[in-house]
């Protein structure tokens, strides 16, 4: 294999990742939009990956991205100024001791943040403390329980299991997008709209199969197998079993499904 | 409780079940659009439901809609006829036994039929045979591993998984919606796209909750009850704990999500 061979491969493989990242950006983030000079707060940014998408959606919008994690924020304000992005703001600060005024921002935004929490009724109220009247607020989550594939196989749902139990464990819920309708209610939100956002995925989609499908999904299940096992909540034949059918699925004539949940809201006048 | 009552009741009733109906044909349906004068083959009929709505959808279009039994034939007869639908001619014909010239169809339609055959692709095969070359086919069918709900229920899966079986040991798949990419495939088709519609139901649609989470999927549900206990695929406390659950995630805090997928192709020029 010759330099030149391996850079294309890379830039290849480079151009297929982003085009996936991508096609999920235009899936989830592309009928968020806010109107020029609006305040909006991001809460629990991790390292940045919806804030470049967000930001870059909305130029003329400014938001303030918060995260618990130092860490996290020092990658979320690197990713930013890589993109030359100027009208994001990151802040440390919990979601559950918010420290701004009440009523302080136009609109709310919370990606892939809920299903690591406890009590994520009560972190949407919090939330919706700091949401100016009328003003709105987007929840973003997956739902793990929404994944099937062809061929079907059990033991890739148990592998699967596996997952959603070890994020239960950890007081998360993995399977909470299928929930947002009922915690956006419960936290007191207004004309509330929930859209689910599948992912569909066969060999017409190889960059699916292979950004989502593979390096997104299953690597995701992977990540589990030490504790998976050590917890004995499988054993490493059925494990295995699962993770090969899970690749299966990603043949030419299998086929892989997960749906992402979108809801937006708003506070009561 | 007086008559006015009654049939002010019976009224709304009836244009909820259409407004259900309503939203369904548009999710499945609201893309099949066929030029005038084109001449399509409706492969498995049945009781004219589908056909219904794609003879008016296409107006100017002439369909052929076949069917294995004369008594779905009548009633999608008398249902065309009550709508006034002058664009469609019933035939008894069986797939596997086409009587009609090869090439003959500019396009073909199946829906919700697959799922009961033993041989699916081999069944597209045949009607390919039929289908002038460029010309379409539309497969619709839905995908039971596709149904989870909120609050989540293993009782009410395990409910779910009996009407699976069920179908199953009647040499059918209920599972099929996931799978219409690689049988298109493998029957010859070119240019598959296959297109996911997801039924998600919550509160704020009361329509869908009665007509599609209740009545529709709740009820196909029910109906295998006799033969699960029978067969003991699942012991009756279950079973109603599951149906229970199912009814419970028809609340104003639950949700219902079901997927039917939408297959197009062409037949190779």
């Amino acid at each position: 294999m010759v330099e030149n061979y391996v850079h294309g491969y890379t830039e290849k493989e480079s151009r297929r990742l982003a085009d996936q990242a991508d096609t999920l950006a235009k899936l989830l983030h592309h009928d968020t939009r806010y109107p020029a000079k609006s305040r909006i707060l991001e809460a629990g940014c991790g390292i940045g990956a919806q804030t470049v998408i967000l930001a870059k959606n909305n130029p003329d919008a400014q938001f303030v991205s918060i995260d618990l994690s130092q860490d996290s924020l020092h990658k979320a304000t690197t990713a930013v100024t890589a993109e030359n992005i100027t009208n994001v703001t990151f802040q440390p600060a919990d979601i559950f001791d918010l420290p701004f005024e009440p009523e302080s921002f136009d609109h709310i935004f919370v990606c892939f943040v809920l299903e690591h929490l406890q009590e994520p009724a009560d972190a949407l109220a919090h939330l919706g403390r700091v949401l100016k009247k009328g003003g709105s607020i987007t929840v973003i989550e997956g739902d793990h329980g929404s994944f099937y594939c062809y061929p079907e196989s059990e033991e890739a749902l148990m592998a699967v299991k596996c997952l959603i139990d070890i994020q239960a464990g950890l007081k998360g819920n993995s399977l909470i997008g299928r929930q947002l309708y009922p915690l956006l209610s419960k936290a007191g939100f207004k004309k509330i709209t929930v859209s689910p956002r599948m992912v569909y995925v066969d060999s017409s989609k190889p960059d699916l199969v292979e950004g989502f499908s593979k390096k997104t999904f299953i690597a995701m299940v992977e990540g589990v197998k030490a504790q998976a096992l050590t917890m004995n909540l499988i054993d490493a034949e059925t494990w295995n079993k699962g993770i090969r059918d899970l690749y299966r699925a990603t043949e030419i004539d299998g086929t892989f499904c997960y749906t992402f949940f979108k809801g937006t809201a708003l506070k009561k006048i």
